[in-house]
């Protein structure tokens, strides 16, 4: 059985402590936060303390908190040689810098603490500076995950970009469709059934070569219908760039 | 039973030959194409005529071609008072002008030949000038699909316009992603469950709610991490783009 300590009570230290608390081959041994109980939501038999001084034995400490406030929180830790990790994309390993051993345990996926995550299918992404902490944090990931990534500090800041462009960047995109239905008085549910086609379509091919539309085939008269068409300023620049990217990466420098 | 005549052998055409074939109400009476016979894919027991003379009479005759061709294929019809339809989101039904019925039927989704389509949820629009007309390509559209709208020619160049932003726009954001990946040794397979996800995320929700991110968290830390990690310079213009209108959207205007 492997004893684990989550330090922060957020939706990641969440979904966390459900994960590991559902697993069998691992304990929460306690999770540590700042208000001066466990917070309604986890489950209620797991141990809570709100200060560092009451934190117990374990053989990882995660630390799931604001990416701002890990450094903080080391550095408080009343221990040393025990590892302790953090969970964060953008953060690099040596944040961790201290008196114990350091690693990363970065599960790839955007979490909200009203819905209940499965973990089957969700990449983590574990960094250790020991070899048998490595380990550790592999096999740790292995019992909730089918998909495991061994990945240095500088790849996981390249992979969190790569996330806010496939992810934030395309529910923003969402959003303009959704701006475009309002204002032509058509439901978004229209757009719904093309948005989880393009999503799926990727899975077994590059993105690049199931691109289409307009600016893709080189069509000037499309593309300028729906120029004329856009009436949201901002719209019409993120389609103007977007545009001009894909009618260059497919070799067609028409506009 | 309903007969339609389908003028055009590309990837909708063959898409909606196969789903008014496999129709019990619907009968493919003809399809009409350039090339001297058939091509291969579709089903072989479908009559096939390759001018415009040789057309049969059919309750409804469905032109899916290119956008820019619809208007010479109109001229060219040797018959009058029938039912002519395109399938085009970006062009007016307007085009259709000539001596027969118009309408349109518009099936939003992004069509390839080699994948079998399922029509069953995929949103059909229909509009027509005249009610008959219109009531018939409800009907048709109904036979194949449970998401059919009604939407005049104005609204279909909004709704074509967000799915460019949606569906093209989308997966060049997944290609960005591609190529980070690529750039640093990592796997695309670790992107795609967040794709998938960030695309079901907003099932029950508008995109707004759902938005994540540095951005929308005004988290300017991790976006100087980012921009400082970005070597491909259309990759940042890009970036710097979507995260101010993000930052705008959600009232954090810090850069």
């Amino acid at each position: 059985m492997l004893n684990t300590v989550i330090i922060g009570t957020g939706n990641l230290a969440f979904q966390l402590a459900n994960v590991f608390y559902e697993t069998e081959e691992i304990h929460v041994t306690q999770i540590c936060g700042r208000a001066p109980s466990l917070p309604s939501g986890f489950y209620s038999d797991i141990d809570y303390c709100s200060t560092y001084e009451a934190l117990l034995e374990a053989d990882v400490y995660v630390i799931a908190v604001s990416d701002s406030a890990i450094a903080s929180v080391v550095k408080q830790l009343p221990f040393k040689d025990r590892l302790v990790v953090h969970t964060a994309g953008a953060v690099s390993m040596e944040v961790l810098e201290g008196q114990n051993r350091k690693g990363v345990f970065y599960p790839l996926q955007s979490f909200s603490k009203n819905t209940t995550t499965t973990f089957t299918n969700i990449p983590i992404c574990v960094e250790a500076f020991q070899p048998k902490d490595h380990e550790l944090l592999i096999k740790i990931a292995n019992y909730i995950s089918n998909s495991v990534y061994t990945i240095d500090s500088q790849q996981r800041l390249a992979l969190h970009t790569a996330a806010v462009f496939v992810n934030n960047f395309t529910n923003h995109l969402y959003q303009i469709g959704f701006e475009i239905c309002e204002q032509h008085n058509l439901p978004f549910e229209v757009l719904k059934p093309i948005i989880i086609e393009t999503a799926h379509k990727i899975a077994n091919t590059s993105p690049k070569e199931v691109q289409t539309g307009p600016a893709k085939r080189g069509d000037t008269d499309t593309l300028k219908k729906h120029i004329n068409s856009i009436t949201d300023k901002k719209h019409l620049e993120i389609y103007n760039l977007l545009t001009q990217h894909i009618l260059s990466q497919h070799g067609k420098n028409i506009l």
